[in-house]
């Protein structure tokens, strides 16, 4: 059985039938996950909310729109919030409908299957090792003059780059002359330092053909609640909210989000300061034990095993071990050799190169 | 301000905003939900399962669908879980890409809206007073016979009543020889007692142009949640699947419906009880009040207001007092005195039949 067998990293159930393990014993580098938890306020607050699931969620989001326009320094009317970030890019399809879209490979499955789901063309360039898996700018400006919408992941999923903010002005401009759109899946740019975020957000009523789409459940680790929204222009906005299912995002979820947003900077300034020490410690002991370390920006790490091993024979060992990692083979463009792990606490990661290293050396004729 | 601006009842943050007055300190007839509230082990698991927030949901649903395929006695591959019976609905429309949606008014809201929003053609017949707001069986099969599918109610909200098992047969029959679709909302038909269903569901497999939906937040009282559910031939359900986005049920929502399954039968029985015994007495006191009350079967009634009155009014009148109406007047066919209660518990009916009779006597010169 293939563990991504639904396309994505995080799935418990199937290697708990892999493994024949239970599904909640495994520590998982397979989904970027925030490794400190959700803010111990938000899980409060969900706790003192439960009863009120017995109401139906508000179908016009106002109080999380409020707080998040506040935040964020743009106006309600530019912010459509969704079922997960997913949501997000099936609504940018299913309102703006193109019939050509452009991805940039490796990237997150979900552009490629969502555009096709919903009826579109897709049409991709590759990135290159020696640009850290990023394509040229030139690349993707010639795809984007062909398509009527792009992805693209800032920093990008699964090498955890980021394009810098004059590529992505060239982009966006270059949408505007073409009438395409630009779509900037930020999903796991909070995780960047701020000074260091690479993103049009400041800038983006520039770009009235530009949308960004954001996650809420990375970093603040509520994945099993479902939130994500996007910030476009608001034409675009009502375009996507007119595909919108009434009450597609439920109360637990609008809830969870309104008190990440109301629990402070110290909780945002500890994740991203253990999120890169975490990193460079990996990277190093990663490359130590002979793997090519892509050295990306984000909450995660793309991985070239070393020589002789597959992805699928890592996964293996690890799994029977307790330890689930994101086999990288079925990304177009990567090889049989490439994983993704996240970033997670010291003493997980720890247990993780630990066993790695156990895999790598003293396994060697098993794979 | 319309308290329906969503379309719908139960919508509390408008109402706070109209009455100026807390969103939960309304006694809530608008929204038709079990006034038992969720089964205590359902509340206990979900509390219990606070912390597996940090996880993606399942995306298969498995465990969900096992335990429901189980109840329900149809294999696993005729059922499809959705984010609530509205992503259900919309799946239908994404994945059978009908042309032209038929409805029988007056009826659901969502079932227009949504066709409209995937760019279908509505076209409808009309229930009258005489048959309680059902349409003739003639007047559904002509309109069956002229659209791609069809969408009925049953029982169907707002009036609360049921067609018969023949004529459902009647209409399944038609389907399955224009090749059109044929969806039975079944989103209420728990709250009636199980030999009183009129339902296709132990003959489906006769039918594979028929889907039936089913909601369970409204009979275990989580709509704050979403979930809901169809049952088709594997084949409708995987055009709808193919639409779907992934992990678009959240973790708690799989969750709560799997505890909502095992809780037993003793919660189901005290509500149909409930439901069934409060009608009646609602019913008879409303007539009582010079109301005209149509006798459905459901947890809702569908009442016209006495000469003179109207539902602006009512709702304005018993909104300032705490008490939260649904008024129909938004509804084709249905008029300005028209007006949905929610089936509640003795103490709550009881209180809103005082209000609403001391609205009526005393105050007949506001309106």
């Amino acid at each position: 059985m293939i563990l991504e067998q639904y396309g994505h990293g995080g799935d418990l159930e199937s290697a708990a039938v892999a493994y024949d393990r239970a599904a909640d014993t495994f520590l998982d580098f397979s989904a970027n996950i925030n490794p400190l938890g959700p803010p111990s306020e938000v899980m409060h607050m969900i706790e003192q909310a439960l009863p009120s699931i017995i109401r139906y969620p508000d179908p016009g989001h106002r109080r999380l729109k409020e707080l998040l326009a506040s935040k964020l320094n743009v106006a309600e009317a530019e912010i459509l919030i969704g079922n997960g970030a997913a949501e997000c890019m099936a609504l940018i399809l299913l309102g703006l409908k193109p019939q050509k879209v452009g991805i940039v490979e490796p990237c997150f499955s979900e552009y490629r299957q969502l555009s096709e789901q919903y009826g579109a063309e897709v049409h991709s360039v590759q990135g290159t090792r020696e640009n850290l898996w990023r394509a040229s700018v030139a690349d993707i400006s010639a795809l984007l003059r062909e398509v009527d919408l792009l992805f693209i992941g800032q920093p990008n999923n699964p090498n955890g780059v980021q394009y810098n903010v004059d590529d992505l002005r060239e982009l966006a401009y270059i949408a505007e002359q073409q009438g395409a759109f630009l779509v900037v899946d930020e999903a796991f740019i909070d995780f960047i330092p701020q000074e260091s975020r690479m993103t049009l957000l400041p800038e983006l009523q520039q770009y009235p053909h530009t949308i960004l789409i954001r996650s809420m459940t990375k970093f603040y680790a509520i994945p099993g609640l479902r939130l994500g929204f996007a910030i476009a222009a608001p034409k675009l906005i009502h375009a996507m909210k007119s595909k919108q299912v009434t009450w597609s995002v439920n109360a637990l979820a609008l809830l969870a989000g309104e008190a990440c947003l109301m629990s402070g900077v110290k909780y945002e300034l500890e994740t991203i300061s253990i999120i890169s020490e975490q990193r460079s410690y990996l990277c190093a002991q990663l490359a130590h034990l002979g793997c090519d370390v892509i050295q990306g920006e984000a909450n995660f790490i793309l991985v070239g095993l070393p020589t002789s091993w597959t992805a699928a024979a890592i996964q293996r060992e690890l799994g029977v071990r307790g330890i689930l990692i994101r086999s990288c083979a079925m990304y177009p463009g990567l090889g049989p050799e490439h994983i993704r792990l996240a970033v997670k606490d010291e003493k997980a990661n720890r247990q993780l190169l630990n066993q790695l290293e156990e895999v790598l050396n003293v396994e060697d004729g098993l794979k």
